[in-house]
């Protein structure tokens, strides 16, 4: 049985999030022929520019005989979810389609048309609070680097569009194919952690002054205990109205706030320092190296011990 | 200062092995605007078909102002090299390049062009034997993600392209810059473990019946000391002649690929079974859990504690 996954690009798109999965699938079909049939589609068809400036012939969107649509994400898509005719024709696309995807910022176009209502997605870390905030029935989750929510899926930023392709062609032809097309690709099968070990809080959609203040003052008190109620007075709101404000404009929680700050901070200090983890973990008040690990894990999906090992072996690599 | 940094191509190159540098240097142009100048060259310019079917407009190469030759790797790069009038144009370029830099298989087309004699460098696992067969000045480690020697630079297979472009790019503007395009494309600044950890030893050019002789001995034999001499035993010959004709077939010495056929096999035990890490270690040859723990990390630069939990988080993920 052949499958056909269809790639959906428009103008200004971005060549990684189309060419990261493609070669996956391309990969997949040298194991198994027959197995996929790849195109790539526009809205008129004929060459479309990515981002890179690097242009791309594609079809005009057709919807017979489609097994799956994945809609590629990059700066562009703002304006084809503006313009009046995209949104429309991607989701007479989808209604043909067995199965439907988002790689990066493709989410806003899927959102734009309803697709995502109720579900679960995901999208590029510095695009979830905007992603939410513009589509309120969308269950936006900013950590993961895949979604599946039925037929539905949607991935993290850029190379995340990798991770996703891997998922479904283990959906479609088992973890076994999946695996070695990823070592292929020299590319993880299973990457651990959360998309949250990318973004730094300072990176997040600019939140308002008075979460910025409370951001500032945890910084400046990171050692400290810092409940809820301290970080709601510097901000100079009601510990309910800060918590509901937090949660709306970095989608995330005060402590997982609080966390991630002290994970970000100490992570360099147990990269590139040769301080103990017990002072590390004192000084950005994780207070014992055993909540520190905790931390570590739940925000970079590994101990600090691994990453710390792991910077040692990349400052000794084989450089002249 | 921008600096032109011009991609390679020839028919049927691998289109991810372009276009992830690519969007690495195109990321860090958006974070500093002028940093660089990208163009995609090839023998006559016009449009050149990359193996994924999607063709790419090029220039015709031209060495003038050129900073970065970088040339990308895919299975059209034997015709390429076979062909008469690569090599030597591609040299042309290299003379005047400030930098060197080739993706997965474009290892091949440098050392072509004798540009690798002598100098340490890598390529796609798959091909490491088959480069050091057919270029031994080379000096090929099949282990490595990416290599510097002095001011030619190789990496590993297709994704690794934008592990070396995020080098290259912390060499040129610091390591602030590549990290911030690192965390921007959703990829893994420092990625632990070298490119060993994706291929297996079934994977590699087949090597000889009497190598295999002894590979099969050995996975059979797993659990039971395997000294160089039983394995030579195995291949009928005399250790000295084993362990000469096992490096140049496979790339390894004769004790790390035992380690290495241990971790491959304890690993699935250790990410999808709940049998105590003792037991596997017993099971598998590394007699205790220590020697397990270090036969991992070198080999998959993880601990298998840090893979069980990747796999546990994995199997939990957010599907429906």
């Amino acid at each position: 049985m052949t499958r056909h996954i269809a790639f959906f690009v428009f103008p200004d798109f971005q060549l990684l999030d189309l060419s990261g999965p493609l070669a996956a699938f391309q990969v997949a079909g040298e194991t198994l022929p027959e197995a996929y049939r790849l195109s790539v589609a526009s809205e008129d068809g004929g060459e479309v520019r990515s981002s890179s400036g690097i242009g791309v012939t594609t079809q005009a969107a057709c919807a017979s005989g489609l097994d799956t649509l994945i809609v590629v994400g990059g700066r562009g898509v703002h304006s084809s979810v503006s313009a009046s005719t995209v949104v429309p024709l991607l989701t007479a696309l989808a209604a043909t389609a067995r199965r439907i995807a988002g790689v990066c910022t493709g989410a806003f176009l899927l959102a734009a048309g309803g697709l995502l209502d109720w579900r679960r997605a995901t999208t590029h870390w510095r695009y979830a609070a905007r992603l939410q905030t513009a589509y309120p029935a969308v269950q936006v989750d900013a950590d993961k680097i895949f979604v599946r929510d039925g037929l539905i899926w949607t991935s993290a930023g850029i190379t995340a569009g990798i991770d996703l392709a891997l998922a479904l062609i283990e959906d479609d032809l088992g973890a076994a194919i999946a695996k070695a097309v990823a070592r292929e690709m020299v590319v993880y099968y299973r990457r651990p952690g959360g998309q949250s070990q990318f973004s730094t809080l300072l990176d997040l959609t600019p939140p308002s002054a008075r979460i910025n203040r409370a951001l500032s003052f945890a910084r400046d008190h990171l050692s400290e205990p810092l409940p809820v109620d301290r970080l709601a007075e510097a901000a100079r709101l009601s510990p309910r109205q800060f918590g509901r404000a937090f949660v709306t404009e970095t989608g995330q929680t005060p402590a997982k706030a609080v966390e991630r700050l002290r994970a970000e901070t100490a992570r360099p200090l147990v990269e590139d320092s040769r301080e103990p983890l017990e002072a590390i973990a004192r000084a950005t008040g994780f207070v014992d190296p055993e909540r520190m690990r905790q931390g570590f894990i739940r925000t970079f999906g590994q101990p600090p011990q691994a990453l710390r090992r792991a910077a040692r072996a990349f400052r000794a690599r084989d450089v002249a």
